[in-house]
């Protein structure tokens, strides 16, 4: 199995270290990713630049690795249409995020949507999040232990995500005994916003973005529920935004339709 | 009624103005865009840099107009949540778009991003992109009178608009008669990617993102189709990725769910 691994958080990040360093036991592992953290960016491509590619010593393991001048995006995008042309990914990783993303996080999410074009590649893509602060490689390390049985899941039965991408976040195992793995769908998740103002030394406006979540009452089904009682959320995500259930109800609004 | 109005082009963009100068002559015109192209951006926010922010002349017009060093999601939630913190803003618009958004573009949109930030703000969001290249002023006024004729049939019900945003493309006037709106789904669109390697005069390798859209077949009822036949395209669009169909199977595949 050929397995291309990018992350939002960089080429350098511990997050991405354990994981490749993990799945490499089962699988023979490329790593493609940003050259520097990429948090935030959504799905954003890179069409007005081009992107500067390196190959790069991965902590002195043999796994080859590149750091790229763009987003997840562009990372699995150039690596598997470019830089791996001629090795046949199977399966697409984006992660160990540093934080979790749930819910609405995902339409901002990095970690996402590197996965999301892995999707939209037609490979078997999945995100994986950490849910803490001030992680470091050991819990990195767990976490990719985790993602490693996941594999090891759906590895003879790839066909199940042809059409859909896997968001995986892992409770902090410093506070949780983990409970096993739940299939989820993505809850709510809002903050409170606080554009802090401040005036600049030569007199301008700026503003820096601030913030901390609202505690929502949630679905019993959904990812934030299911991190909360310890265990390790699988949500299946589509790119597919469109609200079919509104396309009646929209129609019937806006009648006539002519010009 | 109070809009507020932002792009990906940029404040200074042609889209934009003729949009922002078409509806004022029916609303409150509030201008918060960014003040340099953002295309491709998908949704991503700004969390690691300040935005910087200034009052625009708007080609001498009385709009307010703001320049935000940001992404359009930045420019919706700074614009609602803190410039424009003491106006009820009742609608959004992002737009006019250089450019259609069709498809699976969506997912790389700036434009769209824009209207999903203002669906996330409980906003009601319409994103409009222009289907064309070498787009002159005067496209672009037409395309702001459809807008104006689109607002016109919802703007007494707007709480339609509450779970969610319409993306709506307008086929380019100029070598197709406009036949009326069309409620349409996302239809499929796949680039056939060409990333060009080149080098660097000092030994570097990059890649420019090439590529053209590849035709395929579309269902009857998309976005593409119905541009192609001469119909503003409008289509509803959520932010829950949520893959709900691929749960029960998901859940199924992967037993058993413990560790």
């Amino acid at each position: 199995m050929n397995i291309l691994i990018t992350n939002d958080d960089g080429v350098y990040a511990d997050g991405i270290f354990e994981l490749a360093n993990k799945v490499k036991a089962i699988a023979n592992v490329y790593v493609v990713a940003p050259d520097s953290e990429k948090s935030a960016i959504g799905h954003a491509i890179t069409i007005h630049n081009p992107l500067m590619v390196k190959k790069v010593n991965f902590r002195n393991t043999d796994i080859d690795a590149y750091a790229v001048s763009g987003t997840p995006a562009d990372c699995v995008k150039l690596g598997i249409e470019a830089i791996l042309e001629d090795i046949h990914i199977d399966l697409v990783l984006s992660g160990i995020n540093n934080g979790p993303n749930l819910g609405t996080d995902v339409i901002y999410s990095g970690t996402v949507s590197g996965a999301m074009e892995g999707l939209v590649q037609n490979k078997p893509s999945i995100a994986i999040s950490y849910d803490g602060k001030n992680i470091s490689s050991k819990e990195y390390e767990k976490g990719a232990e985790y993602v490693v049985q996941f594999i090891d899941k759906i590895k003879d039965n790839l066909t199940m995500l042809d059409d859909t991408m896997i968001n995986i976040n892992i409770p902090d195992i410093r506070d949780t005994k983990i409970n096993g793995f739940k299939v989820t769908q993505l809850g709510i998740r809002r903050y409170e916003n606080t554009f802090e103002k401040r005036i600049d030394p030569r007199g301008n406006i700026y503003y820096w973005l601030g913030g901390k979540t609202v505690e929502l009452e949630q679905d019993e089904n959904s990812d934030v529920t299911a991190i909360k009682n310890g265990f390790i959320a699988i949500t299946p995500l589509k790119y597919d935004l469109t609200h079919y259930d509104r396309i009646g109800r929209i129609m019937k609004e806006i009648q006539p339709l002519d010009i």
